[in-house]
């Protein structure tokens, strides 16, 4: 990726010198996500263009300098189905690492395929190969899952399994997930694999929300064919009148931030995930949705280390089960990137996969 | 009280019947706080009229049915300066006591001053007697306690335990805190002894700063004399450029919340427990305010029974050097209430103290 | 039962007169647990023989005085299949309702089948008729949950929410459980549904280690049949060579409390859920097992309504894959009810019921 | 410290040469803690002897290499008086840094005086000069803060901020301390600061115990002189008849641990932070005391760069008023230090101070 708003172009690297630790992967299959989207319309600052995108990814582990242990324990050994944290470099030591413990904050962090120079190295999965600096949290790929599996679930599992962490799910709690995008599905998932009793899903279009219901929702209701009141009657018949003792929000909308409040129950939690990005303010009324509700809202932004080994975790154990694979089944081959980047932006369907071996 | 609108009535009543377990108190204080102010202009739904006001009150027990153990495991004696929790009828088994943990939302509360009709007993503190009904959360207040401090701090000591229990602050926290009437004034004091190391509070007027300083600020800032973007310079500049770790809003300001939000640092707390009543919406924008800023915000409304008996605790360690008895300096006979409630509302003075003993 | 160490009698009673709120059940299925093995020998202080045990139970509303409004929201109707909270009179106000918030100590609490004397009233579940005072938290049995389900589940299964909720697993966590009685069967079932990637139970004897994982226990691990150092090895060689991320102790012995704080790992959770009653004394070493680790041990003792009503939530949803039912497989008529504790004592299945329409 | 068990020489190094990002300090102050005892007496594994001793120091800076910017946001200057976290090298990537988060137990982290081997260089404060490599923690000491306040502190305060964050003390919380050491006396201030309305320690001899005082104590308990039920009459009789609603144990002694959990209240927290080192088992009973309790204990060992930071908050607002300085009131220099280890070992005083600008 050049430059915002260009033409993605192909271009050779030399095949890096590795640093003792350091790996080089073939690429099986990275994503292109929704960030892609925005990194291509130049909306995100900071981005040290021309980079290679693809943040996410999997491949085949084809040279290691020095004997490395992973993260997980294992003896990282040629031929291994590797995957890796996308955030690196994180320090340990600023104020947001050992402080305020929000690591997603620190300032010494750089993220695969976003904050990296394509000059820097190969740090980006849109690429045949890919560098894994020393350090990198790189673990390997449990023989269950296969790569279609964890990049379905891609960067948007791992952002959802923030969400549910910050969420605190409790056993029989019934939950509300707003939006049905590569996170709302992992969350609808992620929420029912964490035992909620119901989980209702709010979004669009409807092959999403087929989807939601495959990933687990009980209800879905489709945000282009049902009004606020329809909505509101709907969740609180599911909810014994009260309304959801959990909501996620990963829609990104102002609006459903405002429909959020007023939903859930008193007492009840509220977890603003799909912000992202700056889409405008919402309009809240303190007392009625918040002060008198005893309501908890929690903010979440990225993802740290311990959210990509938990997915990790999760795969392994349910991914012959809850169909991640389904999210992500259009694969593009590197030369039709920018088809897939329109693709993507036009919601022709929840994620797009990058296959770097296969041509057009 | 007869009805919204209407004067205030001195009445006589018959001297209660005690039920077993059931006290008489002579009344030394009650208060006239900001919902006195909105029960006469019936902004409140659900009020019995005629009623007694009154809610948060200290007295004498001048009658007792049968050995009584109160709360605070003293056995209670005539004479005993008595106070006594104003939520009761609390019941424990409904959703919100059992299920939710939120007990200020019981169907079965009832409030002495507030929700009990003039009819059902002396069951309000603006009056010469007040009877205890057996089940009412009452202790002894500390003998170095002066009826004055506990009334001084009143019914905002009570809620403000509660916001600081929300609140959670962490030794050396930088506190923000908004509003000075008689909540904000004793989260001041709160916060401060809770171990914050910089208490902010901004407000109004100039006197209740002058009260806010005295009770621990550090810095205040007048509403009235300063600029969202000169608060904000001032802000930052004591806490280390970042935001205070917590805030506190008591103010009922939607304006307040809008400011709060974007004051806190990443990572921060904000609890909102001024929108008593229905002030209007805030504008917040989710993205840049709650997502990225990893922001947790807890409603905080009424108060426990648990708070109450925190707040004695307090004021027994520190009411000799928390001046909470400032907060209550001008006091009424019961013929000057409509004076009282004038000047409340008018601000003229951050509480308005009830002595039913004396005669204008 | 009318005295410790007596033979149960049958006795007839006099239909109770119905209060204001009151209602009658017919008896469905009652319970022989642990407790009532106790209660036999006298085991527990201050029970008021001679009692009707059976505290957990499940009958049909025959008769009730007045509309009643059930905690679920529902109108009680004659023919309903009801469930209730044994612990009934819980007061709200004293200091372990108000301050502490454990109100399983409350001073007032009764409890049905062990703190009310038979001659007060119907207040236990080896009977064919409950009394259901006014304010005794119950609520309709699902209609998709069968009596068996829940009579399965039982006491065990209440108990089991709470130690879940101590628990506070989080999703991929991997569980060890302690104990493979009616409180261990059911905490394995509530830990695979909450997200455990992998649940563990040690226990005995095989028919309840089969019982386990027909539950959703992982490995089992037979106590008769393994040393402590074997439990260790297979013990970390699932939990990647750490150790359980959170132990939930169910065994009420004082040897599982030494081995599994070795077990857990660093930075782990620590449920201590089965020393219901005094089994001895446990040595740990506080630097190696709790300094260093980090470990967190929470102890949990009884349950609150609020746990009886999610447990409600949870066999709605689970209990047609749960074998909730398989716990209490062999019934009694109130003729049996000798036979049937020496059986409960004799550990000869996990849970004896009590069916008072059978005759022998 | 040549190795365990010899006697401490005085040795010569050659000035370092600065690696970018790296400074050199001329020591104000070092300290010898209970844990260079330890080292002396070699109980500490994994130690590179020769080693130079002294965790935590205070130095001015003498030469810095490149623009730093400190982690509280300043820029070094020649001249600052500087402090710094002795743990350095904490990944951020490895299971307890990004899992567990537990990063006291980093694989990778080192510690400055113990787990450096002299021949890496001047990592220690027993020494003339001290290096501070890139990436250590490190902040400006407040101008209102003396060097002495801050060593008399020392280890023993960070160690305590830890603790008391673990105890998240409320306000009017009842405090017991076990230990009157460096880490208990601390740890009586940080209650006190906290806001605890009581704060009694037990410990000995008595000239700690006055110290605890002028820390904060409300009472003290000297442990040579009371029997355990006296004791337990004095603590019930401050804290309502129930017992502190926290206890945090910083004493390293097993009846420490058996004490505290008879004292603690119904609901109450358990911070262990004094098993620092091995000092033998303690027997508990887990029906009594942790199970009926609903207890809570949690492990607590070491400190995070985020409790060094919060320390020097703590004296920036406090160190006027809270005697830190008169912990360490002996002063040794470099060719006293045999001597300063006798001392210490002896228990002369809470802690002994090594000042390398003196001569003997």
């Amino acid at each position: 990726m050049p430059a915002p708003h260009a033409p993605i172009e192909l271009r050779e690297f030399a095949e890096p010198a590795l640093e003792p630790g350091g790996m080089l992967l073939q690429t099986l299959f990275s994503e292109v996500c929704g960030t892609d989207v925005h990194l291509w319309h130049g909306r995100l600052s900071g981005v040290p263009y021309p980079i290679i995108p693809g943040h996410v990814s999997v491949g085949t582990l084809v040279k290691a300098r020095g004997p490395i242990t992973l993260v997980d324990g294992h003896q990282a050994r040629e031929g291994d189905r590797l995957v890796f944290y996308d955030v690196h470099r994180t320090c340990g030591r600023c104020y947001a690492c050992a402080v305020s413990r929000t690591p997603t904050k620190c300032v010494h962090r750089k993220v695969y395929g976003i904050t990296d120079a394509a000059a820097d190295g190969l740090f980006g999965g849109w690429s045949e190969a890919i560098y894994l600096e020393p350090g990198v949290v790189a673990a390997v790929l449990p023989e269950s899952v296969r790569a279609e599996d964890y990049i379905g679930g891609g960067c948007g599992l791992i952002t959802a399994v923030h969400a549910i962490d910050r969420a605190a799910i409790r056993l029989a709690d019934r939950v509300l997930v707003q939006g049905t995008g590569a996170v709302g599905l992992s969350v609808v998932a992620l929420a029912r694999l964490s035992g909620a009793s119901t989980v209702i899903a709010i979004g669009a279009p409807a092959d999403r929300l087929d989807l939601a219901r495959q990933m687990g929702a009980d209800l879905t209701l489709d945000l282009t064919k049902t009004t606020l009141s329809e909505r509101r009657e709907l969740v609180l018949g599911l909810t014994g009148g009260r309304g959801p003792d959990v909501a996620i929000e990963a829609s990104g909308s102002p609006r459903a931030v405002e429909e959020g409040v007023t939903l859930i129950r008193d007492g009840g939690r509220y977890v603003i995930a799909g912000h992202y990005t700056d889409a405008g303010p919402s309009t809240v009324n303190a007392h009625e949705h918040v002060n008198r509700k005893h309501l908890e809202i929690r903010g979440c932004w990225g993802s740290e280390a311990g959210h990509f080994l938990r997915a990790l975790s999760i795969l392994e154990r349910h991914a012959s089960r809850v169909p991640w694979r389904a999210i992500g089944t259009r694969v593009y081959p590197l030369d039709r990137l920018n088809q897939a980047l329109a693709d993507a932006e036009a919601m022709r369907m929840p994620k797009a996969l990058v296959d770097p071996r296969r041509r057009a």
